[in-house]
């Protein structure tokens, strides 16, 4: 798949959880320009730890996508896997992820977070760039249907109410600013791709930073929503496809110009896995939309396990890399 | 100083704390081969959190040799202070180096510390090999001319008694049986260098470990030690450059062939400041002995201070790293 740089397009990817590694990992041989543009309002274990004890902002999503665009044959395989490792011993040090800790102790070296990101990206020897949407400390707030509030992006993720429970607004708090290398991405990109992953937890945070909404519509880009697989209690109970894409019209959801619907039938055992958490395959109740909707099969047929460097079991299915990289790839 | 392979000549280095650091450092670029063999005994700050909470043996001095013997034209320049750098933040995690939690990773990852030592030393590319002198999990006992007994290398590096004490005897306990690697290397070595460094904490101790000492003294190996320019105030209080030499007298005393002896004049400054610790110049009282000795300015003229990567003052004059590679060098 290597393109010559008359034929390298630019491509960003908005995100930040593990449906954007899959989308970063598929693309980042491609030969094309790739940048991740990653959400910052995550609070949760390792990235609570990183804020409240080291000032920083939350680093997690941030080392995924940079392992995600790690060079696999260069020979840092090794740093790799140390980078998604987990602590299981050691008082205070236990549940830290590894490339958490790398970045906090240089960003101490650096004396900055912005440039720490940067050399990561150097050692890792990366394909692409991977720019936090933004540098303010903020934190997201929830409004749901029956009027409560919840103001962390963990909470919200395990939210003590009932999961069915719609979500009616989503705010940051304090708002935050666009990092300005995210703005220049996203105007000069040919393609912006949204998901897969958590709507109003990884994809939806995003476009609440001032100035990326408004950088999305100004650009020509190519605009292309992945819909999840299942849907999420707690975020989209029973959504189906089109309440998914309906969830950015506060946002960007006139400028979606592709959404990419796996049509594979998802395997009966994970049906019944997701079923015990009140999750099912997402319905796809599209027709006669503005957008190109392509329906074929995006699904991974591995069922991912939990694993010892993460203490989360985070899908049993997921997108696969390079399923969904031939569809990106050829709608570019 | 580059040498062809038909003169390259094997060089041990046996110690572990900051005065191999710079013998390491300043032999790295010879073209010799290059090993070091480091005492495991240590029991201090993060080693102690290592051996307690992760199980490991201690890995700071190490991780100083590799440190020392990493390529410094590789582009690895910022791995090299990260490896150096202690966390100043975060409950459970302030006072740890970077280095340390690297390897306790990488021990976990691959399942054996000998192998995360070698993995260790390729990422940092290191001119040379460190070993330590032993896998078993063994703590330093010092026994003093007034009968009382210390059981840890930690103790018995800031004891609690009064400094002036002398040590009587030092062991092992358990007893440890050496690694295989240094005792090959030792066997092979053309020139062994033992020193400088603390002489019951850090050089001694490789010296009571099952093995060691019976391969120096079968080795063919020109034996230079090294004296200490200060003396230190706990272990070698008023040691003369010859008081130095005896401690070795139960171990391989017979075997040194050379020893290098400063004879640049101590900045008086310097003086001062180590005064106030009890510690002061070594004399020079060795005269018509079995061994050569080589009197030269081996002293470093700059002040080591206090850094933000490590919480102690190791000392305020050193050795320096070029001075001595050019003494070892002419001597082999």
């Amino acid at each position: 798949m290597k393109v010559s740089t008359q034929e390298q397009k630019k491509i960003v990817c908005i995100g930040g959880g593990t449906g954007t590694f899959v989308v970063l990992k598929g693309l980042k041989k491609s030969g094309h320009n790739i940048s991740a543009i990653v959400s910052m309002s995550d609070s949760g274990g390792s990235n609570k730890r990183i804020r409240d004890e080291f000032g920083m902002l939350p680093t997690s999503d941030i080392r995924q996508c940079l392992v995600a665009l790690s060079n696999e044959n260069g020979g840092v395989g090794l740093l790799r896997k140390l980078f998604m490792y987990r602590f299981e011993k050691g008082e205070g040090i236990s549940g830290m992820t590894f490339g958490n800790l790398f970045m906090a102790a240089l960003t101490d070296i650096l004396g900055s977070q912005k440039e720490a990101i940067r050399q990561t990206g150097q050692v890792l020897r990366i394909h692409g760039s991977v720019f936090p949407v933004s540098f303010t400390d903020t934190n997201l707030v929830a409004t749901y249907e029956n009027g409560s509030t919840l103001y962390e992006e963990h909470d919200i993720d395990m939210p003590p109410h009932d999961g069915s429970l719609k979500i009616t607004n989503l705010a940051l708090n304090p708002p935050a600013q666009a990092n300005d290398d995210a703005l220049t991405v996203i105007k000069e990109a040919d393609m912006i791709v949204l998901g897969p992953g958590d709507l109003y937890t990884s994809i939806i945070p995003n476009l609440l930073v001032n100035g990326i909404s408004e950088a999305i519509k100004e650009s020509n880009a190519k605009i292309v929503y992945i819909v999840n697989l299942m849907t999420k209690y707690g975020q989209t109970y029973k959504f189906s496809a089109r309440d998914h894409i309906q969830a950015f019209t506060p946002y960007i959801q006139e400028k979606i110009t592709h959404v990419i619907l796996n049509n594979a039938p998802i395997p009966p055992d994970a049906i019944t896995i997701y079923a015990k958490s009140n999750e099912e395959p997402v319905i796809d109740d599209i027709s006669n939309e503005a957008y190109t909707v392509i329906r074929t099969d995006v699904m991974s047929r591995y069922l991912i396990e939990k694993n010892k460097s993460d203490s989360l079991v985070r899908s049993l299915i997921r997108h696969d890399s390079k399923k969904l990289a031939d569809v990106l790839l050829s709608i570019l």
